[in-house]
C-alpha cells in the first residue's frame, strides 16, 4: 500500500525522494502481490526472484546472433530452420512442443523495374550494398527491396509527390488542381503504416504507387547514417507488407478461417484487401532523381524532406515506368507452439508469443524481442527442474509469416478461436526490443498488473525502476505545464491503446483476448528497420549492446506471464478499463463539439472568400467547399453505460479484494475475469470491416498500425458520418453494458 | 459610418457580402474624413483622386531601373550620384531641397579569409558570382560579402555550430556540456536580427563568428534557387550590419548627437555598440565543408538544416581559420531633404523617409520603397502646380547610411532634435516593397488613419480593398478556431509595433514621434536581400513585375502624408493607442503570471532528476538548475494610469470629434496631439541604452529588429529582473500619466 498512501496523501515536494530510491522490491515485499494470498504472494516472489536469476544477457546475445544468423523469411529454408531450433530449445526446456503449420499465400519478386524516363533517364539500383563492417549484409537468401502485396503491373505515366500520402495530403493537391488520376504517385514512408499510401493512391485513381526513405524522416538528417552511425545510408530501404490489414490481417485468401491445407480459399483477385496496383520501395539515392524531375507547384512546406533539392509536387516532365511481378505461391507458415501445462487450471491458457519470420535476418525485428521470450522460457524450465509448476497453462509460441500481414498468429487464432475464447486468460507480445524505456500498451485491466511490475524491476542503465525512469522522460517530454503537472502529481502508469502491427491483433481485436505488447525503445532509434542491416553487428552497436534490456524485457514479459499464471484471483482491475472508456468518451465529445465549431467557423471563412482572396493569384488555388455542420450527437447511451459500468467495477473490485485470502476455488470467478473483455466484441464487427471486433480498440482505418479506440464512433465522427457515429455509440453502450452485466455475475460469485 | 454599422449590428454572415465589394470610395465619399470638415473633406477626396492620377507604374519602374542601376552604397562615388539624382528630382517637382552631409563611421574590407584546416582543409569562396541572367550582377563598385562592424581579427580555433545563435541555442549547448570560449562559432541567419549572433557569441567567450545562410531559411528548401527561381542559389550571401544597434544606431562615434565635421567623437574601441570579434557572413557552399568537418554531438533536431549532412554540433576536429580587417574611414554621408512648405502652418511637418543607399545596387532594399515615395513627391508636384497646396509642410527625405546602421536618418535627427520635437507632426517610412498584403506597423493612435486609407485602395490583383485582402491573408492564416472568430468579428485594422530595422528608428524610439512604415510583401519572397541579386532584372521577375504594389504604396503613403498635412484637427485617436496598451499589460501580467507557474513545476521537475534520468547516459547531460521563484509584481500604478488614460483619451476624442466642423484655429489643439506621443518618452531611457527613451517601443535586446512592446518591463521580466521590472512599471506608469495629462489639456482646449 505504500505508493497508494504517497499518491494520496503527501505534498508532491515529498514525492520525489521516490525518484532517489531504486526499485522498491523489499518493500514490496512486505505487502502481497494483487490477486495472491500473503503466503502464495511470499511463494510468488520468491519464484520471480529465482526466475531473475535465470536470465541470462549472454545467453540473449546468443540466440540473437543464431536465430539472425540468415534471412530467414516466411518459406524459405532457412525459416523453417529457424522455427525448427526454437522447437527444439522449447523442448530442451522442458516444454511440451507442437510446430502447427498453415499453408498462407505469400508473393515474391520476380521483376523490379523503375525507372525515369523523361525529361532525363535514370535507372533505379533498388539494391542494398554488402559492408565489410556488416558481416551478414552480403548473405545470399535475402529478399530484394519490395512491397509484398503490391498488385504485379507494368505501368507507365507522369509522376505526382504526395507527401506522406494521406488523406489531408490529398486534400491538400486538390487545393493545387493536382489530380493524380492515371498517374504514378511516389510517397514518403512516415506518419501512417505504410499501407496506407498505395491504398489511398488507387482510391485516387493512380496507376502506381512508389514509397521512399525521405532522409528527414530516415536517414542524414537524424543522425550519422550506416555504418558510421545508425541512421539509413542512401542505399537503404524499408521492405513492408501492403495488405490492407485494416480489413483483415492473416492470409488474404481465408478470411475468419484457419489456412489450412483444406480451406476454402478466396480467389486472389477477390481478395478485399489486396491492392490492384503495383508499390515499390525506394532508396532515397533512387528517389532523388525522380523528385528532382518534377516540376510543377513548389511543395508545401510541410511536405518538404532533407534532399537537397527544391521539392516540387508535379505533374509536368517527369515520367517513370514501374514495372513489378510476384511468384504468388502458397508456402507452409511454421507456428511453435510451446506448452507447459498448468498444475491447478491446465484449461485456462496465459499465452506468450512473438514472430520468427524476419524480412531478411531480423536481428531487432522479431529475434530481440523473440530472445527475451526464449529466456524466459528457459528460466522458467530451470523454475521447474526445481519443482516449480505455473498453476495454469503457459504457452509460449513463437509466430511464422508475421512479416507480410501477421499471418502465422492470425491463421491460428482463427483455427483456435473457440478454444482461445475458453481458455486464454491474456495474451503477451514483444515484438523486436531495444535500449531505452519500458513502452507497454494493452488491455486497460491489466494497467495495475505491469504498473506494479515496473515499480520493482530495475533499469539497467539509472539503477532507478522502470517505473520511475520512464516517468522521467514522461515528465521531461511533456509538452507544458499543464501536461507536466499532470505527470507530477500522478504515480500510476498508463498504458497505451492497442492499434495494429504485431500478433496481438487477432487475439485482441478478433477474439476479445486481453493482450500486452511491452517492449523497451527510445534510446536505440536507426534506420535499420526491414532492410538487410538488421543485423546482429548492427544490433549490438546501436540497439542493445550489452543485451540488459534483453534480460530488463525477460524480466517485466516473464513476470506478467507468472503472476498471471499462478494468481488465485487473476490481477484485472476493471475500474483502470472504465477510466480508460470514459477518457475515450470524454474525448470524443470534444471532438465533435470541436469540430463543429470549427466546421461552423471554417465555412465562415470560405463563404468570406477569404481563401481565394488571400490565395496567390499567379498559381491555380481551388478553395476548400463548406461542409455539412456538424449535428449534435446523443452520447447518452454511451454515459449511462458507463455510470453503470463505474459503479459495477468499483463493486467488483472490492469483491475480489477481500475474497482473495479466501481458500475457495475461484476457477468460475477467474473465467468470467478473463473473458469479461470479450463482452466488448459486437459479433457484426466494425462498420465496413467485420473482421474487428472489438468496440474498443481498433488500428486505423488511414493510419494503419495507429489505433482508434471506440473505433466505430470516432471514424465515424471523422469521417462525418452522422447517423453512424449515433449507431456506433449505441453499439458500445450496448458493448460495455454487456461488460457491466458480466463483472456483476463476476461481484456476485464473489459474494 | 457603413462600416462602424455594419461591425456593431449585422449578423456575422452578413458581413461577408462586403468582400466581394471592390474598395469602398464611393462609399467613403459620402462621408467626410476624420478630421476633416464636410468641405475640406470633399475638396481632399478630390486632391487624392487627383494625387492617385498622378502615379504612374511605368515612371516607378523607371526610377527603379534608374536608381539601382549601379552598386551605391555610402561613401562610395556612385551613392554619392545617387543622392544628386534624387534631390535634382525633388527639385524638378517643386520642392526646395538640400542635402545635409554629416562625417561618419564606416568600415569596408580590406581583407576576408576564412578557411578549414583540420581535418581537412578547404578555402572559402565568398564571392557571388556574375550570372548571365542579371545584367547588373557583375558590375564593379560591389561592396564584397561581409559583416560591416565586425571587429579587425586573425583568429584560430576549433569550431562550434551555434544553431542560429540565440540566447536559448546557449543553453541548449550548456545541457549539452559544451562551451564556446576561444572557439569560433558558425551561426545561421534567421530568428533575429544578425548583430545578435555574434554579439552573443562574444559574451560567451568565442573569439569569432561566422554567420551562414541555411537552405532551410533561405535557398533551396523555400523554393528554386536564382536565377531559375527566386531563392538563395548555393552562393549567394547576405552582407550586413553588425553594429549592435539596439545600444543605439546610428554613427557610433557621436551617440546623442549629429556626426558633424566639428562633432565631438568617441574612440572608436570605446564605442559601446561595436564588437570585439570579427565575423563574417558565407553562403551555404562555403558553410557545408565546415559544417561538414564537425563531430561532437548530433544537433538538437530544431537545429538542423537543410544541408544533406548530419549536422553535428562540434567541438572536435574541425578548426577554421578565419581573418578580417576593414578600412575604418570617416565617409560623408548625403541626406536629400526637400521640403514643400505649408499654406498655414509651415512649423508642422509630416516627414516622408526612405534611404537611398544599398549594400550593392538594392532594387528592392531600398529603390522599391524609394521610387514609391519619390513618385509621391512628382505627384504632389503636379498637385501644386495646379494651385493646390499643403496646410502643413511636407518633408520628404532619402537618407544615406541605413544599412550600416541607420546613419543619416539618426545622424539628422540628432542634430534637429529639438526642432523635430517641436515641429514634426508625424514620419512616415517605405523601405522596400514587393508582391502582397499590406504590412503597417506604427504608432497606435495613427490606426484609424491606415485603417480608413486601406479601405479606399484597391488591391492590384483582386480587385477588392487593401483591408479586405490583408484581412482574408490573416483570416487563412490564422492559426486556431479561436484566432479566425476573432478575426471574423473584427472590421479594424491593427498596426504592429515597431522595432528596429529602418529610418523611423530615431524618430520614433529616440524622440517620440508619431511613426508609420509601411509596405506590401507575402507574395515575393526570395534570397536576394542585401546580395549582389538584389537588381532590377531580379525585381521585375519577382518581386513587382508590373510595379503594381509600387503604385499602391504611392497611393498608401501619399494618402497617409496627405491626410495628415490637410487635416483640420490631426487624425489621432488615442482610444487606439488605449487598446494597444491595455493589451501589452495583459500580456506582461499574463506572462508573469505563466513565468510564475511554469517555473514552479519546471524546479519540480528539475528536483526530481527526471532531467538526469530521462537522459541518454552515453551522452554528455548537464540538468537545468533550478531558477528562483517569480513574484508578484505590483501592476497597479499602471492599472491606475491606463484607468485613467482610457477615461481620457474617449473624452478627447469626443471633444474632437465635435470640434472639427468649428472653424477656430486649431494650431495650438494639434501641437498637444501631435507632441502627445513625446509624453511616453523618459529621458533616462531604458534600462543599459539610455538612446532609447521610449517607454512603449522598442527593438530587443536579444531579437534586434523584433519589437519588445513596454520594452522596459518585458525584458525585466524576461531576464528575471524582479526589482528592474517593478521600477520599470512605475517608469510606464508615470508616462501614461504624463500622455494622459497632455490629452486632458487637449480636450480642455477642446472644450
Amino acid at each position: 500500500m505504500k505508493y497508494f498512501y504517497i499518491r494520496q496523501y503527501l505534498p508532491i515536494a515529498l514525492l520525489f525522494a521516490a525518484f532517489s530510491s531504486t526499485a522498491q522490491s523489499g518493500v514490496t515485499n512486505s505487502k502481497p502481490i494483487p490477486g495472491f494470498t500473503d503466503k502464495t504472494s511470499v511463494a510468488q516472489l520468491q519464484a520471480e526472484a529465482d526466475f531473475d536469476k535465470n536470465i541470462s544477457a549472454e545467453n540473449i546475445g546468443n540466440t540473437i546472433r543464431t536465430l539472425a544468423a540468415k534471412p530467414h523469411p516466411i518459406g524459405s529454408a532457412a525459416g523453417k530452420a529457424v522455427a525448427e531450433k526454437i522447437a527444439a530449445s522449447f523442448k530442451q526446456y522442458g516444454f511440451e512442443v507442437k510446430t502447427e503449420v498453415f499453408q498462407v499465400l505469400f508473393p515474391t519478386p520476380k521483376v523490379r523495374e523503375l525507372e525515369l524516363t523523361a525529361p532525363t533517364t535514370y535507372k533505379a539500383v533498388l539494391k542494398e550494398p554488402a559492408l565489410k563492417e556488416d558481416g551478414t549484409s552480403g548473405q545470399d537468401g535475402q529478399l530484394p527491396t519490395y512491397n509484398a502485396w503490391g498488385a504485379d503491373g507494368d505501368v507507365m505515366g507522369e509522376l505526382v509527390y504526395v507527401n506522406y500520402g494521406l488523406p489531408a495530403d490529398y486534400e491538400q493537391l486538390e487545393r493545387m488542381g493536382i489530380d493524380v488520376k492515371g498517374r504514378i504517385v511516389i510517397a514518403k514512408y512516415g506518419r501512417s503504416w505504410r499501407g496506407i499510401k498505395p491504398k489511398l493512391a488507387q482510391e485516387h485513381g493512380a496507376i502506381g504507387c512508389i514509397i521512399y526513405s525521405d532522409p528527414r524522416d530516415d536517414g542524414y538528417f537524424q543522425g550519422d547514417v550506416y555504418p558510421k552511425g545508425a541512421f539509413k545510408n542512401e542505399w537503404g530501404v524499408q521492405r513492408g507488407s501492403v495488405m490492407d490489414m485494416v480489413i483483415y490481417p492473416g492470409d488474404p485468401l481465408t478470411p475468419n478461417i484457419g489456412a489450412t491445407d483444406t480451406a476454402k480459399r478466396l480467389d486472389r483477385f477477390k481478395a478485399p484487401n489486396l491492392l490492384k496496383i503495383p508499390v515499390l520501395p525506394v532508396s532515397y539515392h533512387d528517389a532523388k532523381p525522380l523528385l528532382e524531375a518534377l516540376q510543377g507547384p513548389v511543395a508545401p512546406e510541410d511536405w518538404r524532406g532533407a534532399l537537397p533539392i527544391t521539392y516540387h509536387v508535379g505533374p509536368g516532365r517527369a515520367r517513370v515506368h514501374l514495372r513489378v511481378e510476384s511468384d504468388w505461391k502458397l508456402r507452409p507458415c511454421y507456428n511453435v507452439i510451446a506448452t507447459l501445462p498448468g498444475s491447478l487450471y491446465p484449461n485456462e491458457w496465459v499465452i506468450r508469443g512473438n514472430h520468427h519470420d524476419a524480412w531478411v535476418n531480423g536481428a531487432a525485428d522479431p529475434i530481440s524481442g523473440l530472445a527475451s521470450l526464449m529466456e524466459e522460457a528457459k528460466a522458467i524450465g530451470e523454475l521447474v527442474k526445481t519443482g516449480w509448476r505455473p498453476r495454469r497453462t503457459l504457452v509460449y509460441c513463437a509466430w511464422d509469416g508475421e512479416e507480410p500481414g501477421l499471418l502465422g498468429s492470425t491463421e491460428w487464432v482463427e483455427q483456435h478461436a473457440e478454444e482461445l475464447q475458453n481458455k486464454a486468460v491474456a495474451y503477451i507480445n514483444t515484438d523486436g526490443n531495444g535500449r531505452g524505456f519500458l513502452e507497454a500498451g494493452g488491455s486497460h485491466a491489466l494497467e495495475p498488473l505491469i504498473e506494479d511490475i515496473s515499480k520493482v524491476i530495475t533499469d539497467p542503465q539509472t539503477n532507478v525502476s522502470l517505473f520511475d525512469r520512464r516517468r522521467a522522460n514522461d515528465l521531461v517530454n511533456a509538452s507544458g505545464i499543464n501536461a507536466k503537472k499532470e505527470i507530477l502529481a500522478k504515480r500510476t502508469l498508463s498504458l497505451s491503446a492497442l492499434g495494429s502491427g504485431s500478433d496481438y491483433s487477432a487475439f485482441l481485436q478478433h477474439l476479445g483476448i486481453p493482450s500486452l505488447n511491452l517492449s523497451f525503445g527510445g534510446e536505440d532509434a536507426g534506420g535499420e528497420y526491414h532492410s538487410i542491416y538488421d543485423s546482429y553487428d548492427y544490433f549490438v552497436r546501436f540497439k542493445d549492446p550489452g543485451f540488459q534490456y534483453g534480460v530488463a524485457l525477460s524480466k517485466t514479459a516473464g513476470r506478467a506471464a507468472l503472476r498471471l499464471a499462478n494468481a488465485e484471483i487473476l490481477p484485472f482491475n476493471f475500474r483502470n478499463l472504465f477510466n480508460a472508456v470514459n477518457g475515450y468518451v470524454s474525448e470524443l465529445m470534444t471532438l465533435t463539439d470541436q469540430m463543429r465549431e470549427a466546421t461552423l467557423v471554417e465555412n465562415q471563412v470560405i463563404r468570406s472568400r477569404a481563401y481565394k482572396l488571400a490565395a496567390d493569384p499567379t498559381l491555380v488555388y481551388n478553395a476548400p467547399k463548406v461542409k455539412e455542420e456538424v449535428p449534435y450527437l446523443d452520447f447518452s447511451p454511451l454515459q449511462n453505460a458507463l455510470r453503470d459500468f463505474e459503479k459495477i467495477s468499483k463493486q467488483a473490485g472490492d469483491s475480489l479484494t477481500r475474497l482473495v485470502n479466501n481458500s475457495t476455488d475461484h476457477g468460475p470467478l477467474n473465467k468470467l475475469l478473463y473473458q469479461a473483455e470479450q463482452q466488448l466484441l459486437v459479433s457484426k464487427g466494425l462498420p465496413g470491416r467485420p473482421w474487428y471486433k472489438h468496440t474498443l480498440y481498433a488500428p486505423g482505418f488511414y493510419t494503419g498500425y495507429g489505433v482508434k479506440t471506440l473505433p466505430g464512433i470516432r471514424e465515424a465522427i471523422e469521417q462525418r458520418k452522422w447517423e453512424q457515429a449515433q449507431q456506433q455509440i449505441n453499439v458500445a453502450a450496448d458493448a460495455i453494458q454487456q461488460l457491466s452485466d458480466q463483472l456483476y455475475l463476476a461481484a456476485k460469485l464473489a459474494g
